[in-house]
């Protein structure tokens, strides 16, 4: 690591030999898969973009020239290169290296972009910015192909497509497979033009259009017009075999590519003519291959490692095997079931088949299965007229991307009454992957749909007896939240009440105690400890979170106390939702709720997270008794101030 | 009205003669500017769609195939032959017939779309559950050129053009105009087509093409693979002057046009060509003029009459010119006020200058207005980027159509701390549009996000000083929020307070009123008839709604009741809010809080629903009342469910 150690800053590349430069690459991928192979993050495809990302830094001036990574996760090499290769063992644990751009690490760190397909339009806002402040910097937008299947994307080359005199470069770095092999028809397009130029890499046609940019570029320092021309021959001088035909140019951006994007030479000389346009968004297309230089990620056929917890260093395979059956895993398995019986059942993913458990159902019915691409709005939309045609569509995306199709869910589904089943993975806190990745507001965004029906398992059987009502709701959006823990014990009740299930009770109950899905298991041990003060306490699984039971209002109301666990935000959360039920009913109800402060939750461990922010049972405990034993105590800090 | 009234159902347009179909396209545009000269509603679309809608009936059969209008207000004609043309009177009125396409209404309407972009999602997926399902049905898009800049539009084409066998037929209604002049790479070049049209119409090769595909057609009833050939053909011997080269050739999906939009035989012989194709999608570009055969329409460049109040019907002039001042003028003008002097603020509008206020802004600051057509996702990220290069973005949209980029608005905004101002316009119940159009989801959307700083001014002063504190917020996003009422009287407080405006204050007040923004005069009303009746009351306007006011948590613990009153919906809304921290701050408070029930509600006259929703002063002051006197009533039935 001799070199990599030396390097303090992107100047610091200005002066390497190409020789250097190629050994500089050796030690990053060297470094990505030691150190990513311990801390897991995502390791094929910073490996794909090792050499794309040493030609940025040393052809732009960053950070006068801004680097947007869409999505974050692609900017590792941007940190090692940056001055942060020496924490690289701290990568997404507690205190550590975030996964992501992080403005906090490092002035290079623009954007902390991590739901995708948004990087063009912050580059977009950020040219015009420093165009309207007479600023001459450029902005650099880095893409991955996946990430051009998400609507943003296509708002946003729509605008960019009108300022001619925008210093934008746009770099596609397709590796033709986004988390897998990406969907879609400009992917598809894309994804034939990547296997082209590796069978073609050799094509004389190729090399003679490269040669002939090579001499010019060295002949002709500074850039004007016939640079413009030149970049069209090029194109036009391999198109035949290569160019995404009219793809861009159709939108009148000018296009660079497709260059091979482990070719460093190759990979200056397109920067060096994009950023001598001076004025003009230019994208440059560059193909990449995810998991290059690790043999095990290059066979892994699947998503070449796309995203790791601790690996093997030398084959790859999970250090961890963790044998605990998980919640995905138990909706996988259960969709599957449901699908053999039930032909109108069909599942929709957008880019996350396999991490949201829907590879089963998807092998045994692939002509039920939907791979929609990054495009949240659409897979929801795009249900609702599955559902409208007489179907059953399960959309399984991650809670926090549930944001993204907010209007669809809405305006879409509920208001035309459509039966769409919503199964939210990574519910609640997450942990390594930061503030973007906690799932964390999707419950009081349900909150707000009229006629949604949302259940939140507490255990596997109940997940499965949820997944089958829920199936079966044809009138209105149904949701399922869970989390990516793993499952927890079944939890039997002691009985069932009006269609609650009483999991607790101890003595004359003064204190109900809601542990909502994930929760419940929380919310009895907060209730067995009640009990062991001799706290006469109820603990209840309402099974049906929205709307709020009406049992769980009356309930509500015969306890002197009510204390409501969620593994989400407290604003609008479910907490505050039966406080508020409560109050329209005219039910007096003296109702704490429990929950994720309103603020944004960095990095960290999942169970250190919770710890944090006062959500152990042995922390509920012990307010809950004070709250009982002694009046009104102060709250728990990060329970008292939902903002931060 | 002789034809257009014996019209029961599409089927009556098949045996209509060529005269006999002209002779109707000249009814439907005289009742169309008849009943929506009187009415109000979207004139100058459903002019421009006539002979489209005529010839989509003759050729497709409705409801076996649907019909899906994006958006819906361009469904007039389509209502009109489908059984309803004799209702059109009562268009937009209480009870009346909807602006957009209604289930109710008809077995014709299979979509209720209204936010934009949405029906390539929709028709996809119906397209696909039909073939699932085994049924032979083709189903229908038809997309305005202003809904191609919406993202959603993106994605389901990318996800159409990877699958060659849909029963799919997009039409593309290109009038080159949305809401104005489109904006956006795409629509741009789409408009110069139809310029190009304009002026091509009697080109010899046009008809040279144009009476090769009649003759071809005339001779081969049944269509093959040949069909495609000469759709190709015919595409490439007209595409010199007047093909989108590429645009959507390139994702793979056919494509037949342009056609003169106005010209019947080659509308059915287009749509006759697309549906024959039987399997695999295909797009229909057709030109159209926006305001059709009505002349004032036609010479209006502006906006040839998108949407209308009532009109003279020759003139086109507004019949009442209501000279009341707007909050939209008033924020208009004040942030015209604030451009001149600070010239960091930049406008951005998703295809809404005129109708958000920004037309004075525009006029004078060109350089910083941004229209980025209907694209709300990439205008607050795009805003974002603007304030990282040191600007300050006002977003100017309506209340509903925030739900589009809530997502932005977390992550790519609060998350990373810019200072990005929203101005809500239409907030609260706006009345004729109905469900999709009511402004009652942003306040507990904009809730949720941390950070977040929102005024609801209660008059034109308190709403020029809130824009002036705004956009020097720039540390993270806030957000004004206002009616489409006129502006209400200027309310002066009888003292401030700790922040707050105390406008009424009557003996020793045991009551305390909260009035939000544009329901602080109501409020004030609730007061006073309060303390005609002799009960101890104060009246406060919080100026800030977000985040709760510390001193309002104070003082609604420090009386004995709190009404809460709000233009938006209950859950999760400010009122469930002020709940919410006071339980978390540790202070009992007895709030019942006033609000919008959650549920989707119909449109009427925005009075007329305030009232059917209780949301009147003389409602809320006899609630109020009764709940002090009288101890706990029933709430008023309709405040008392919030699910409806």
């Amino acid at each position: 690591m001799a070199l990599l150690e030396r390097i303090t800053g992107p100047r610091d590349l200005r002066d390497l030999t190409n020789d250097q430069l190629v050994t500089l690459a050796q030690e990053i991928r060297a470094s990505l898969i030691a150190n990513v192979s311990r801390t897991g993050g995502h390791l094929g495809p910073n490996l794909g973009a090792v050499e794309l990302t040493i030609a940025l830094h040393r052809v732009f001036d960053s950070p006068r020239d801004p680097l947007i990574f869409d999505t974050g996760h692609q900017s590792y090499v941007h940190k090692m290169l940056t001055g942060r290769q020496h924490r690289f063992d701290t990568l997404r644990k507690p205190g550590g290296l975030s996964g992501y751009p992080s403005r906090a690490e490092s002035e290079h760190d623009w954007v902390e972009s991590s739901h995708a397909s948004s990087a063009l339009s912050w580059a977009e806002g950020m040219a015009k910015g420093f165009a309207l402040k007479g600023e001459p910097r450029t902005v650099v937008a880095i893409v991955g192909d996946g990430s051009l299947t998400g609507g943003m994307t296509w708002e946003a080359l729509n605008n960019i497509a009108v300022e001619p005199d925008l210093r934008l470069v746009i770099v596609v770095n397709d590796n033709g497979r986004s988390y897998n092999p990406t969907i879609g028809g400009l992917a598809t397009r894309l994804h034939g033009l990547g296997q082209q130029l590796s069978a073609i890499r050799t094509d004389r046609r190729y090399e003679r259009a490269l040669a002939r940019i090579k001499r010019w570029v060295n002949r002709t320092p500074v850039v004007g017009e016939p640079a413009y021309d030149l970049m069209h021959g090029f194109k036009a001088g391999v198109k035949d075999v290569l160019a995404p035909q009219g793809m861009y140019s159709d939108l009148g951006i000018k296009y660079l590519g497709p260059i091979d994007g482990h070719d460093l030479k190759s990979l200056e000389l397109a920067f060096e003519q994009a950023k001598q346009f001076d004025g003009g968004p230019v994208i440059v297309h560059a193909i990449t291959q995810k998991g290059r230089g690790f043999a095990a990620a290059e066979q892994h056929e699947e998503d070449r490692f796309h995203a790791v917890g601790p690996i093997d260093q030398v084959t790859g395979e999970p250090l961890t095997t963790s044998s605990a059956r998980t919640w995905t895993q138990a909706f996988g398995d259960e969709l599957a079931r449901i699908g053999a019986t039930d032909d109108r059942v069909v599942a929709i993913t957008a880019a996350m088949l396999h991490p949201t458990g829907l590879t089963r159902f998807a092998k045994h019915f692939p002509e039920r299965t939907f791979d929609v691409g990054i495009a949240e709005q659409h897979a929801v939309a795009s249900a609702a007229g599955l559902a409208r045609a007489g179907l059953h569509p399960v959309v399984a995306i991650y809670a926090t991307f549930l944001n993204r199709a907010f209007d669809q869910l809405l305006m879409d589904v509920a208001l035309h009454g459509e039966g769409v089943t919503f199964v939210l993975d990574r519910a609640g806190i997450t942990g390594p992957d930061g503030a973007s990745h906690h799932g964390m507001w999707d419950l009081a965004l349900l909150g707000l749909v009229p006629g949604l029906r949302l259940a939140v398992p507490r255990d596997e059987q109940r997940l499965q007896e949820a997944l089958q009502a829920c199936v079966r709701i044809d009138d209105g959006p149904s949701a399922i939240r869970f989390s990516k823990d793993p499952l927890p014990a079944a939890l039997r009740p002691v009985r069932h009440e009006d269609g609650l299930d009483v999991l607790v009770e101890h003595g004359d109950p003064r204190v109900l105690v809601v542990g909502w899905g994930q929760f419940a298991t929380m919310a009895v041990e907060v209730g067995n400890r009640l009990a062991q003060q001799g706290i006469g306490v109820r603990v209840v699984d309402p099974v049906w979170a929205l709307p709020t039971p009406k049992a769980l209002i009356a309930q509500a109301g015969a306890h002197d106390l009510v204390l409501t666990i969620e593994d989400g935000g407290l604003a609008g959360g479910l907490g505050s939702r039966l406080a508020q039920e409560c109050r329209l009913a005219g039910v007096r109800a003296d109702v704490r709720e429990f929950g994720i402060p309103q603020r944004f939750i960095d990095h960290g461990t999942r169970a250190g997270i919770l710890d944090d922010l006062c959500l152990t049972a042995q922390q509920l405990a012990r307010l809950a008794t004070e709250t009982v034993l002694a009046g009104d105590p102060e709250p728990a800090p990060d329970q008292a101030d939902q903002r931060g």
